[in-house]
């Protein structure tokens, strides 16, 4: 710091609450699901909400620290990748006053989540289409669904949709998980096109039964970064 | 407020800094311009930066507010839209400490400018080929270079460039501030059929000169808004 600079105390000011909060999707039998957690405190105790908190700034070197610290903490959930959605602010989803959210999103395999600490009564995976008959936290219904279209798009230029997958997966294990994110039937050819066009796919040796046939199983090629396709995928 | 709620003081913690950026470019002379403000302030007094600054909570009622005021403020600019376009954070861009800055964008025609506080010294159009040759404050200089990335993606993928053209303008004149944003030559009969395809102009009938012949002008129409496309432009 300049040695001219007095010191900066950032309470002497009026600070907007700020939070970063994380919206984890899977697919999980045909299902589109969410991350949710039971708030064990005010504001909001007893209603479901997205998984997040308040920087640490001791210990957290980004927000993107911030975003997966939290996770882990709330849910034990540790994804992969998150990707920054948008920044929600104003003066009334906060009971306590201006607050701002930092929304990151990321698609990813079911997995296992659990409860770790004593501000969260209940973490679990909730379907989208069931977020109406739960009562819902600040404005996280309406962040969910800035963060489901943002999904659907990157399902249609894209393949994102292989992070919900098991290792190894089958073309209609990817056509199902796409078809459930956008909520409409994808062509099985346009999307084999589409495979062979990303390169990003590897054939392994080890077939699966699937409808009485053996069905070719593929992975995903190591060190391989998700394609991104100029043109959607045609429904 | 709950009732049972115990009243929430925010400074009882360690809130990060959080401030709110501007990147606003125009094309002026066939050069990509940024509108950046001379520090009068500690940290970086005399350097160029990005026109921002705090939240004012007990005045903005978002964050988009707190960004269009303090432009108003700044520099005298009121653009008519502004795109959020990704927060950036760590413990080392501000030596203040933790730090957090939302980011928003836009595209304008270019217009006059004039420092209107105290804490700004100075402010202009700034090409950005000339950005290495100045003294840059924070992290700015890499997040106008973030932002110029998404607005030459934007340009490829929509008519977003109409927002720098003057009310009337000639096909070659939108066809001009492209190339300039893009930095790459575009095909007229590409950005003819995509004109004919937006139908979001229309002719006018007072005709310029161009080059000996005589060019049609467009307007927006009125109420449109910006066409995306599915192809980028053809380069």
């Amino acid at each position: 710091m300049n040695p001219k600079m007095t010191p900066y105390n950032i309470n002497e000011f009026k600070n907007p609450l700020f939070t970063v909060d994380s919206v984890l999707f899977t697919v999980e039998h045909n299902c589109l699901k969410v991350l949710l957690v039971k708030r064990a405190n005010e504001p909001f105790l007893g209603s479901w909400g997205l998984p997040g908190g308040f920087v640490n700034v001791d210990a957290d070197a980004t927000t993107d620290i911030t975003a997966l610290r939290n996770l882990k903490e709330k849910t034990n959930v540790a994804p992969q990748y998150l990707e920054q959605l948008q920044t929600f602010s104003n003066t009334s989803r906060d009971p306590r006053g201006f607050s701002v959210t930092l929304v990151y999103f990321a698609l990813i395999a079911a997995q296992q989540v659990s409860s770790h600490i004593a501000t969260i009564d209940e973490v679990q995976w909730v379907e989208l289409d069931k977020l109406n008959s739960l009562s819902m936290a600040f404005d996280h219904k309406m962040i969910i669904e800035h963060a489901k279209q943002r999904l659907q798009q990157k399902a249609l230029y894209s393949m994102v949709p292989v992070y919900c997958l098991p290792e190894y997966f089958t073309v209609g294990q990817l056509k199902s998980v796409i078809e459930t994110i956008i909520g409409k039937t994808i062509q099985r050819k346009s999307l084999i096109r589409r495979i062979e066009a990303a390169n990003m796919f590897e054939a392994i040796d080890e077939k699966v039964k699937s409808g009485g046939r053996l069905a070719q199983q593929y992975k995903v090629k190591s060190g391989v970064d998700i394609v991104h396709f100029e043109r959607n995928l045609s429904v």
